[in-house]
């Protein structure tokens, strides 16, 4: 396969292309703002000036980059994954647009990984209903501002979609004096070190005790994901349309 | 809902016993080998002395009590939950004809949680497919003489369903000084203090680790599989039928 | 060696004796409110009442049978391990005073491995220093009414005494969008299930986790605990005095 | 503090100097095979040629660099962390000569958590003894050829000295059908993806499992144990004379 990173020399479009090859993916181009030849790959300041075409776009830019990009994408029928951060509602509207002339795969998590523990996650509520209490763990870094993290968050709603019950998210259990009740579900943010980002969901019944985790040690996990994407969303015979990681997780 | 246990007197009996009232699960009767009224419940010698009926017969008894417990269960259309084990093909062929009568459920192993680790293990497999190795820890008691443990080879072989790669199950690396094949599924057997049973299956991805685990702390989470299983085994326009955990737990 | 078990007809009294045989230890007698001829051992009704000397006498009554147990020991100069709670300060009293004629091992938390956690963490800190965040994540049942444990407090307090600074424990970060402050000790409770008993300490640094844990599976760990301070306090040569874990535990 | 790198153009010289700003430490000078001022601070081609002193100098670098560097820090009185690998017979003789003028500090391993956890697991295993079965899982990326990792057996060696038993290393239990034997301390080596390095000793008793354990997630913990150690030589009042990361954590 042969893709054209958008974002190429930022962060996560070098990720993108570092872990390319060891899937027999192709980098035949980038696009920033400005043209490079650093690149083993030619690296053109605007998709206006990029004569080349690929399998898909891999979009780890910014959200001004969007009207250029899905011209392009639309002019050459290329599928487009977009894991750039960061669009309001007019560029989720041009998204959506484009999404019916071309494929497009947008998400707003980028790990395989982290959708996977989701999906896994809210299954198991779903089969174990009553009589298992589900708590959630996450751990980052110590300079992380906000707490739960936004994994966290995604986690208890999707499980809070197959509960038997209506969910109540607890954070705090030091203040008072009480049993747990069956429909809390516990969230426990663990700052520390310079840990990148573990989720875990617990399912405590009686006697077991079912755990879900995931742990990420780099922003790597975002490029494989998007490769991933890349690979799904250029297949043969892919219509048109929006798609996202619980396309490619369908159980 | 309202049970008969057979096998009333055994350890396991007397765990459905225990679990059963905080599930709002009446136990109207038991029968063993021999009557008892030492029990909340009235105990039978034989499922022919059994003047009683209930939604559902849970089995921890032994095969030889089957044809008893198949005969009073068909004639009286009770559904049954039959977590004996040790059955023979024998055995096996009465429960099959029965569930032409009577939906039966049979497993071999009767922890709703065990069997849903089995199937997210299986499902994150296909997800996740090249690029993650997959590896099983699984830890027991210092007494068991068997390793790996009959569920660690359940869980190598769910996923080895779902791989894009033929497994090789892997159980000693120290011999050998040569990289991890990608299709080697490592399986360790840690023994240790009175561990009850713990099982692990991990992937490790580029610079992401997902882990999916079971612990069982006692016995009881036979009991609370088999009462999961009377629920689901005795719901209203149940069709006759053979069924197991896999029904309880489609995904 | 052998022993005699104070509250031998209570719950954690029958643990010691089912835990004692397999570490080469025999119970000559047992003490309770009544006498019983329905242990493999004669339980007497009061220290007054009975006739046998020992290597070690292990308490797991109620303080009103201090005063019996006391005199008798000192009788007969036999070292006490005492292990049964709620010990007001005469009790206490009572206790030293009687430590200055045998060995008495008092302690309010009897599991051994517990107490070793808290040593080992407290080790931890010190060496480690500034540069690790340390946080702790306490599991139990659900029908624990306190939050967190009172072993979790004990390692908080433990980790503080070689802190190189002054720690503030934190219960909740979830209100607040701000970095997690060096001093901070994160204080997790999670409840679930039946969960008897984990507790994990983390030191989070640059770029490495070292994480210690102790996971108790049901109250024999207090038997354990006891009967290995039966060892210690009885051991050949032991001076009068009033020993606890920390005594098993020097590093 | 002022440092200088030796081998400051290399990976793991560059980490010491990324690592040392956030811990008050400053780098005047780096020394490699050739000059450089691509560094915020001057690299000289040699230590003949660096004209600049130090309060100590890290050394990331290759035997051959070693008399070099010992002369000038000989010369110039300034203690030494050592912590290049592949020093044959004669390089230790010559850094134990050195070590009868200046503090020199030297280890095969210099994560200090790495040496932590070995003394903390050589500490639970004295303490512990009898009835509780060691364990070690060790985890490292898919392109490790060897196994168990040197840490496991350093581990294991270090329980090993004070174990009540003589130990026995356990790679596989799948071939043969048996109990644990209680001197058994069985090695556990899982490969899969990234993972950079973990380790974990597990103290199963009855009913409670202590667990140990150390993740890496880069080879910065090298780089900060390196700095500790530098801090821990140059300590005002320092003898000369041969240290190791057991100086610093002494119990």
């Amino acid at each position: 396969m042969n893709i054209i990173i958008s974002g190429a020399m930022g962060a996560m479009g070098q990720a993108v292309a570092s872990n390319a090859a060891a899937r027999g993916i192709t980098v035949v181009a980038g696009v920033d703002r400005e043209a490079s030849d650093r690149f083993p790959y030619p690296v053109f300041g605007s998709f206006a000036d990029c004569g080349l075409s690929a399998d898909a776009i891999l979009d780890f830019s910014n959200p001004a980059a969007l009207p250029g990009l899905l011209a392009f994408a639309q002019e050459h029928k290329i599928p487009c994954v977009i894991a750039t951060t960061g669009m309001d509602e007019a560029h989720q509207k041009m998204i959506a647009d484009a999404s019916k002339v071309i494929p497009i795969f947008f998400t707003f998590n980028m790990s395989l990984g982290v959708n996977l523990l989701c999906a896994l996650a809210q299954k198991a509520a779903q089969v174990l209903g009553e009589g298992f209490d589900i708590e959630i763990i996450e751990k980052h870094h110590n300079k992380k501002i906000d707490a739960p993290s936004g994994t966290a968050i995604m986690l208890a709603n999707a499980v809070s979609e197959k509960t038997p019950y209506t969910p109540e998210y607890v954070y705090d259990r030091h203040a008072v004096r009480k049993r747990r009740e069956p429909n809390e579900i516990g969230i426990h943010s663990v700052r520390g070190g310079t840990i990148v980002g573990e989720h875990e969901v617990i399912f405590a019944g009686t006697d077991e005790v079912i755990t879900l985790s995931h742990s990420a040690y780099s922003k790597s996990v975002f490029a494989v994901g998007a490769l991933k994407a890349a690979g799904f969303i250029s297949a043969e015979g892919r219509s048109p349309g929006l798609y996202n990681m619980n396309d490619m997780i369908s159980f």
